[in-house]
This record gives structure tokens, sequence and C-alpha cells, in this order.
């Protein structure tokens, strides 16, 4: 199955030609120990970037009088702990809050706009509090996580949803598939990305109703030209590569993701322990050495650290709680394309083009089932 | 949470003396070429077996005479591409079918009894004849896929369901979790082994309804007794080694199984390339051989290969469909531990014990909600 002719309704945007990035620097293991070097790292590589710093005061000090950085103060901060409740209801003066608000459009200071917002915080709390803030866009039920995982051609793939969103319907699905299209579109500037549906085997007859139905969804949009859907893909096809977009619900993809990360953890401490096995182990790790420490750095996961919150009336990037300077500045620079290659506005774009389009119009076998009955 | 006084209904049931294994020779990717020489190793190792072997007569002519070792023969065979109707129902004198038939119970030839069926046909068929001919335990609405998955302290996580229900209640998965628990106190000996539910978070909030109301049910099984519940887990926690048993419907097991098979397979390929990059890294390699060797022993899927389909009325494995001789054997070793320590009897035991007690007369937040709205 191939979509022979998706179109791309944002191909000719510009890019941005400043891009300013609102910085949480109080969020995850490490706050400002790991934010500031990282804003510092990633402001010497990017001379096309402003950061809006936003903490306490006492924790911004070191950045102060620092080119192209702007510092807003927060008073509170949202722990690794806190509960959404306590993010939402109590902490509001918190720098992940004030981070957040700088994204909202204030035409008057156009100027001023800050385009992105990374943070690092705990995220149930930032999904909960950016949503609150910047609302979702129009056509979008529900925003999700997306994030990259490397595949065996060297390249990513594009896995969402990661945790937002438990139960999901079709639409949902859908509009995950046209949201990852224009995050894919943005930041690796593929045209036209492939988008797979996660499923327990290739043939369109197999899994749940739900995602029998994402399927039919997926295939007229993608017959409509809305995306370039490929069919169902398994588990394994995620390190394939077989596709650059793998939609699946919140839990599967949470699951997924939690259990590579295990899967990779562990390996990774298997390998280590037999090279330290007696002293012929040691002498093969210093021979092996620098063969270990390129399969290392080829599946870093801190290279690709940096999940997209999309759907949201702003962009919004969530590094891992405990990333370090290096993994934080990579969260930085992907916010940095995304925001430059023009993401919302792409999202908006394909929102418009497919989803009213197909959601409203396309009677579906499913539904009509369901209205039947 | 912990359930302090889990009972084993079937602590004192003897071991059997006698194992007889039907094995489905025709199935797998390389029928009586691998299945044959499996058979004949694992007798080896085994005295106190016999088997089984189902074939067509020209497959199985190589092993006429083999001591401890009946001919069984069938004119057809399920291929790896037939669909579940045409192992149902066209190809009723396949070997799969013949063998899985050789369990149903026989009183008056009770010495001719078979114990165990094992068959690398493919999955969906194995199951759905399965299914047809030995029908399902009183108290399983639907049987389960269990395999095992190494854990990082040196041990198996058995996971379950794994693709044979897609959409699963939470009657379901208590039914998986009882018999996750027969499984292993019969296979590894573990008398109240521990079960997780598999979520996307600790706590006991997180989820899906579905998951929610499972978490319940098991909680109420946990604490009456009937198993090891220690609440939910994540998928990281399958390679920690949290929990012996990890619950989880069919679609998010299939998931995460073929995940790991990806991944695990795409870092072997990518160590393997870097061993290979230019004459220092084969030298690196050649110096590193014994310890590489060690690591892959000790990740080797082939030496958990036998994945046991529970609730049905006779025990049936599967192995992978590749599997050379010495996982098919493997498989063959799996289901006679799983005979010989009555794993049929501990599921049946088990299930008398806890779901007819446990599901009838527990009333449950969730169902007291579904009735009163």
């Amino acid at each position: 199955m191939s979509s022979p002719a998706a179109v791309n309704p944002s191909a000719d945007l510009a890019p941005l030609q400043l891009v300013r990035i609102a910085v949480d620097c109080m969020g995850g293991d490490h706050g400002p120990a790991v934010t500031l070097p990282a804003c510092q790292a990633f402001l010497a590589k990017h001379p096309q970037a402003e950061l809006v710093l936003v903490g306490t005061p006492s924790a911004l000090a070191a950045a102060t009088g620092w080119s192209r950085c702007e510092l807003r103060f927060a008073t509170e901060v949202v722990t690794m702990d806190d509960t959404v409740e306590v993010a939402l209801r109590k902490k509001r003066d918190s720098s992940m809050r004030v981070a957040l608000a700088s994204l909202k459009p204030a035409p008057e200071q156009a100027s001023n706009a800050v385009h992105a917002c990374v943070s690092a915080g705990n995220t149930g709390a930032l999904m909960a509090v950016a949503r609150y803030v910047l609302k979702t866009l129009d056509g979008i039920d529900r925003p999700a996580i997306a994030t990259v995982l490397p595949h065996r051609l060297g390249g990513f793939t594009t896995v969402l949803d990661l945790g937002a969103n438990v139960d999901c319907t079709p639409e949902h699905l859908l509009q995950f598939a046209v949201m990852g299209s224009a995050l894919v579109s943005a930041v690796d500037g593929t045209p036209q990305p492939s988008v797979g549906l996660l499923n327990i085997g290739e043939e369109a007859i197999k899994g749940s109703e739900t995602i029998k139905r994402a399927g039919e969804l997926l295939r007229a949009a993608g017959d409509a030209g809305h995306i370039n859907f490929q069919g169902n893909v398994e588990g394994n096809d995620i390190f394939k590569g077989t596709v650059d977009i793998v939609v699946c619900d919140g839990f599967v993809g949470n699951v997924l993701l939690k259990t590579s990360e295990g899967l990779a953890s562990m390996l990774a401490d298997f390998i280590k322990q037999e090279f330290t096995r007696g002293p012929l182990s040691l002498l093969a790790a210093l021979v092996a050495r620098p063969v270990l420490q390129r399969f290392k750095a080829r599946v870093d996961p801190r290279r690709y650290n940096g999940a997209a919150l999309l759907g949201l009336r702003g962009l919004v990037f969530k590094s891992h709680g405990s990333a370090d300077a290096f993994a934080f500045e990579q969260a930085l620079a992907r916010a940095y394309d995304a925001a430059r290659n023009r993401l919302l506005d792409r999202v908006h774009d394909r929102i418009g083009h497919t989803l009213q389009a197909q959601l409203l119009a396309v009677p579906l076998a499913g539904q009509a089932q369901e209205k039947a009955a």
C-alpha cells in the first residue's frame, strides 16, 4: 500500500531568521547545574538563536550579562515528584509555567515573540500546565508526545503518542499521524514522511476494533494525499526504519519506550560485565575500547533527547529529567530546528488541510455501523 | 503492596515419572530438518521422556526405529503462510492437528497418554486449531500465550499475553495472572511467583479504565492469597526482574515482544558492524572474541525458546518458527518441565481456587459503577 501523492501544505514556508526559546532552567533532576551550561553551549553553536532563561533569581545569577539571553524570574519550582494538581493549582509562579506562558502570542510585542519552550520538568506536570496555559490547536482533541528512536539504517523513527493519552479513538490516532508528519517534515526536512500504524500484524484485518478503524481512517487520509500512509507496522519495524513515523496510543507507546530503555540498559550492563570479568577480559576491553566507544556513541540516547508536545498552541519540548548538559543541549537544538522550520504553522496547516476535510466528510464503515446500531 | 500469604493449591502434586510429548515435526521454517535432530538431542538428555513424532511418512522415514519414539502419520502440513481458516477447515489431517489431537484424554489408553505438544507452526493457526481440538479449561474465557524474557538478575520474566487476545477485559487479565502463576510455579519451582500488572506508572491511579479495574481485581486476588500480586510495573521492569510474571493484553504484549526483538537485533548488528570496521577493529574483535561470545550466549534468545499456550485442556508449546535444532530442543525441554511438573493440573487447581471464588463473589467498584450507571 502506498499513497502516491501526499501533499505538504507547508512546502513553501520560509524558515525563521531568529529563533527565541524559553528555557525552564529549574526543571529536571539537576536544574541549573545542567541547563545553564547547556544553554551556553547551545548559544555558541546557534548564532541565530536567543534564549529566555526562566528560573529563581539566585539560580539565574550565574547567567547575568550573558549575551542573547533575557532573564525572566519565577518564585517557584515544579519538582519531579509534584503532582499535576500541585503544578497546576498551587505553583502558579513556577519556572515551568512562566516559561510556557511566554509562548502565548502577544501581537503588540511581536519582536519579543518566543517560538518554543524547553523543560526537563516532570512530564505529567508539563503536559497539564502546557495544556492549561496554551490550549490545544483547532482540530486537535488531545496533544501527543513524540520522540525519536534510532533505526538500523542510521536515521530515526518518530513515535507518538508516548503516554499523554491512554485511551485513544481512531480519530486521535489520525491526528497523531498528521502532527507527526508535520514534525518530521519540519525537523528532518522530509517533505512527505511515511506513516505506519503500530499493530500486531501487517494485515489490515489485525488488531483491536480501534486499530482497525484507525487503519481505515489513515488509509482514507493517505488516499486523499493528506499523509503518506504505508499501512500497519509491527514493533520491530521501529528499529528497522520501515517508516518515518509510527503512530500508537499512549499506553502502547509508553510501554514500548520503557521496554526499549530497559532492554538497552540491560544489554549495555551485560557488555560491561563481560568486559570486566577477569584480567583477560579487561585486556580485551582495553584493545576493544575505541570500537566499544563508537558503538556507545552510535546508540547514545542523549543524542536524540527532546520529545515534542504536539497539538498545543505553542511549541513545547520535553527533555529527559535525568539529562546532562550534552543531552539538554540536544533538546534545545531540536526545539530550535522545529521552531526555525515553523513546526507550529506546519501542524496548523496540515490539520487544516486534513482533519476537517477528513473527519467531517468521510463516512467510515465503523462509524456507520455505530450509528446503525 | 504485597500479598503476604499467597496459597499454592498444587504444592503437593507429585511429578510425572514418564513424560510423553507429541511433536509436530513439519512445523516451522525448516520442518523435519530441524525438528528431528532436536528430538534426538532432547531424548539423549531426557531418559524419562518419550516422543510421538507426527509428520508425513516421507518426512518421518529418517526416524524409523528410533527408541522411545512412536511415529504417527499425517497427510497434510500447515504452512507458515496458511490462514487460520485453511488450518482449521481445509487441512483436517495436518501434522499440527494430529499432534494436538493426541493430547485429548483417552481414559482406556491411559498408559499411552500424551502430556504435551510442541509445534513451530504458525501461531495463529496453532492457537485456533488447539482451541478447536482441545477446548478451553473451565473458568478460562480465552487462552493466552506466555513466554519468558531474560532479566538483569540472571533469571527470566514470564510475560503474557503475547498476542492471542487484542481486547482484554479485567477478568481476562486476572485469568492470565493465575495461569502465569501456575506456569512459573511448574517450570521454575517458585511456589508463590510474584505478579505485576503492566502499566504506564506504578501508581494505582494510572492507566486506562480496563487496567485500573484489572488492578482492583488482581489486588483483591492478592489480598485473598490467590496470587502474589505486587502492583503495577512498567516496561523496563521486565528486564529488571522486578516480578516473576508480567501481565498485559495481547496487543501490548505482542508490541513489546517484537519491539524488544527488533532492538536486540539492531544492537547486535551495530556491535558486529563496529567490530568489522577496518583492520584495527578486526584485531579488537579477535582479542575480544571470547568476551563477545559470552555476551552472545548470555542473551541468546534460542536458550529460552518455547512459548506456552495456557488455558487449554492440554499443554501446548509453540517454538519460534525460525528455530534451529538447538532452539527447538529448548522448546521440547520447556514442554517436558511443564508436563513433568503437571502444569495442566496446576492451572486447573489455581483456576478452581481463584477464579470462581474471586470473580463471582467479589463486587468491584468498577462493576458497581457500571451497574449504577
